[in-house]
């Protein structure tokens, strides 16, 4: 039942080809079968599957809602059943905010990032069901998955969009698979980070210009009004440019003449 | 410029009142804004801001979109400008994925929901802005903020649909807020797991039926085929009623006439 090979491959791309496969049962909705796509491609997964959707396909809605992401939509796989979809995969979760009757291991997307990602690492190909959007899945689609994954969501609103659903288990696989810095400083090119001796330049200046005009006069609070105007440009994380615009703005304030009147 | 109040609250939800506000600024479609408000109240937010939205507020596509979201479609309120819509907020974080030509604190959205949570415990209002579809935040906009939000994507597709890039946030932040357990076990309510006394006598139950046909006649295999064999239940976490079932599998493979010609 399988449908065209999607090994091809752009240079430009950067997928993760053993990811897990995405797989949608009876969708109904072409264009969330796009944006489901996009998530996909977003998070560096390619291998979307499809059983039985409604609408035909190749589907002009998914194609549009996929916004760019053919490497994804032109490599979709028709099945017509779920065993059929499932069926290269050695471990399958699947996606359900529904409670069942039946006993299961469920995780949150997070975990199962970690888990799907110890499987990929044994050489083991792992598949995630989505139901449609009305229902869900079945009973017997879930009795074909080792474990289910469930959202943590408001417990008074946990529909999720099955965009939003593919999308938060691609990101929290490709965010296992990607250890990003949690929180950097970026800048621009053309600068650096000022070093101490400029900061210390740029304190010197402003308090020599403040004791000018009086500001600092009172000598037993002079230390901590000091420390104070210092920490604010410490906590700044200042560019050498940043600084050097600050020196401009001081001089600019202490020497330039003013050509308008003062306000009031 | 603020519209409607915010503060009505149904008893039946379980807002984070305080939870950061989402701020889209110049939206272009109201299915987006609808998704975006579905993804919210997902997470348990409410606080939705728009600056300038190109159609009419409010927008029946919108509403439609948000898929029963009203407690957040029925709250929006509108501005004139970004610097309105933040004037109340006292850390301001800017959904970006372009790189700009400013320093800036960069947070993933995991990283940006520790310091929300932080930011809040300390009574401030906080705040994300997110850009037009088409073109994202200007660098204005994002002079407003104290610090960028970057979702870590596949390098080569990061164009991210607005909706899925306000779930990705307040998903992160709703998991920061609210922990939850990544990996449990569930069962039916009329069961139980399976003790291990009971576990015990299935494992005799189905070794003497596989001593009495010869399955493990050859001596110095049957520990080893035994601990194999248990070692499949045993990973299986099964249930008290399951345990049954299989013990009832097993008699009636071993005691029930056949009533079927046994498959060549």
């Amino acid at each position: 039942m399988a449908g065209t090979d999607s090994r091809k491959k752009s240079a430009a791309t950067s997928l993760h080809e053993d990811g897990p496969a995405i797989i949608l049962v009876e969708p109904q909705l072409g264009e969330n079968i796009g944006m489901a796509a996009r998530a996909m491609l977003n998070c560096g997964l390619s291998d979307l599957r499809l059983v039985r959707p409604r609408d035909s396909w190749p589907n002009r809605h998914a194609v549009s809602a996929s916004a760019g992401a053919t490497q994804v939509i032109d490599h979709v796989k028709l099945y017509e059943t779920t065993a059929e979809a499932v069926a290269d995969c050695g471990v399958v979760y699947a996606s359900t905010a529904r409670s069942r009757d039946m006993a299961n291991d469920i995780f949150t997307p997070r975990a199962a990032a970690t888990d799907m990602a110890k499987q990929i690492a044994n050489k083991i190909k792992v598949g995630v069901l989505f139901g449609k959007e009305s229902k869900g899945l079945t009973n017997d689609d879930i009795a074909l998955a080792n474990a289910i994954i469930h959202v943590p969501l408001n417990a008074s609103f946990t529909s999720l969009n099955i965009a939003q659903a593919v999308f938060v288990v691609a990101y929290e696989w490709f965010q296992t698979m990607n250890a990003s810095e949690p929180h950097h400083f970026a800048m621009p090119k053309e600068t650096r980070p000022a070093n101490k001796q400029e900061l210390g330049g740029l304190f010197e200046h402003l308090e020599s210009e403040l004791d000018a005009c009086g500001f600092l006069r009172v000598k037993e609070k002079r230390p901590i009004m000091v420390r104070n105007i210092r920490n604010i440009f410490q906590r700044a994380h200042m560019t050498e440019q940043e600084v050097r615009t600050l020196r401009g703005v001081i001089k600019g304030l202490t020497t330039m003449p003013r050509s308008l009147p003062r306000k009031k």
